[in-house]
């Protein structure tokens, strides 16, 4: 089974289970809605490439955590679009929860997402404690008050917003998560990861803002220039389109550089070079070589 | 020290360690002043009373397990009393989050405190990592999208109400939780301490109904009227202010019936009394006698 078909089915697990019988029905629809859209999936796959790396030696886990993460996303993206941030009409091509189901259900469906997120670790690590443990704090500090998605967001609410802390927290977070919780759900060490991960997450956020200024809102499944609109902090406000490239080609590099030495290596810069692909318009994606 | 004093201890340390020095300002004065006001802490104060019924045997985890299930009751009333749902200007008689800090902080920091309480947990748990299993599930379970608060809230966004439900999760779920998790953090088996709980929280939720009709503003520190005026679902409109003391009076024997034979049975007991006439207004309190 390949890295997309486990997480697919992880998210399917974790919805059928976290919403049993029981769920109020627009509820169900709310948070089945916001999850199970056609998406890339990018943070899990990060997370399951680099458990296969140290070893996989627990499936079940690495596919919990990899939806774990992914269901914290869903969660943040059906907040953000909320009408008081974004106000956001289309998210991955389809109406927004809140358009959908209106805005109580998307409050409650971001909510319930988040605390399905750590109940769905827990479920698959009675065999193995201890690492629920260590995913628990990965990915509880990647999306929390301090350091999380969170605190990324909220730097949007401040009159001094601190630009560093602001794309390390809103994207790179949860990819340093990933890399991490990668490998603490294969029982390794998560430290030496971390860099992989906050380096393609800030290269993530760089090829964001590009998209939003370089993309049509078709290729991208939502509306494009939102950041110029919301007055948000953008690499490309900030360095132009080309100074934007030169720092996207620097962070993959890092990204790449950062790789600790184990027996799927060249199958994680593979895949880093691939995604950076993936990520940029098409006009600048065939820049990278 | 007493239970309180331990609650307000675990609550300010799970609140300094989850905003560190990072956190953007304004989040984390919104996150402070949505736990730190002046409130019963009804939920954690039974929690630890179960703890110590059980042994107590590692007091920093129940502790933390009281924190935990604070900050989720707190980050439900600042979910709660958004624009979209109560719309609520007042809450344990100072400005809710919203009118303080805006919507979008509101969000952030309701959002923000869900996630602390996963992690605050787990990091009092590297010693007992079986019994994070054990909390994650519980606590998990009394918030989430199936019969947590989540779903009690959703009920009220349905055409059709499941009333039953709606007051098992939106009120009794965090009681279940407290006297689960307080057996769980002592190493105890939490299912004998359900019912008594489950009791109690829907005990919880009649004078809840009762004071909303019965009390000043002033004696309960937010609006009265509130369900009338939101059409919710209510033991009061359901039965009469009769009808309703007549339930609560069952449901606290039910509740005091309920306790499993142990050392700290009859010191349970008078809790359960005492929780009952602080909740019921003045006129109503001095019936039970």
């Amino acid at each position: 089974m390949d890295a997309v078909q486990r997480i697919e089915q992880a998210l399917e697990a974790a919805l059928a289970r976290g919403l049993g019988a029981e769920a109020p029905p627009l509820l169900a629809q709310a948070a089945r809605h916001a999850v199970m859209a056609p998406a890339s999936r990018a943070r899990p796959r990060l997370l399951l490439a680099v458990a296969h790396a140290c070893g996989d030696d627990v499936p079940a886990l690495s596919d919990a955590a990899a939806a774990s993460l992914e269901l914290l996303h869903c969660a943040s993206l059906v907040h953000d679009d909320l009408p008081c941030f974004d106000d956001a009409d289309l998210r991955r091509g389809q109406p927004t929860v809140h358009r959908a189901f209106g805005e109580r259900l998307a409050v409650l469906a971001g909510d319930g997402l988040i605390v399905l997120a750590f109940e769905n670790l827990a479920w698959h690590a009675p065999r193995h404690p201890a690492r629920l443990v260590s995913l628990t704090g990965i990915i509880g500090r990647a999306v929390g008050l301090a350091t999380g998605i969170v605190a990324g967001q909220a730097w949007e609410c401040e009159p001094q917003v601190d630009l560093t802390a602001y794309h390390r927290q809103k994207t790179a977070a949860l990819f340093s998560a990933a890399t991490e919780a990668g490998a603490a759900a294969a029982g390794m060490d998560p430290d030496p990861w971390g860099r992989l991960g906050e380096n393609l997450g800030l290269a993530y956020q760089v090829a964001d803002d590009l998209r939003d200024v370089a993309s049509s809102a078709e290729e991208l499944g939502k509306p494009v220039g939102q950041d110029a609109a919301h007055g948000r902090p953008s690499a490309v406000a900030e360095l132009g389109v080309e100074g934007a490239m030169e720092r996207l080609l620097e962070l993959m590099r890092g990204a790449v550089d950062s790789i600790p030495d184990c027996p799927g290596a060249d199958q994680l810069r593979a895949m880093v070079r691939a995604e950076m692909q993936r990520l940029l318009p098409r006009q600048l994606g065939e820049r990278l070589g």
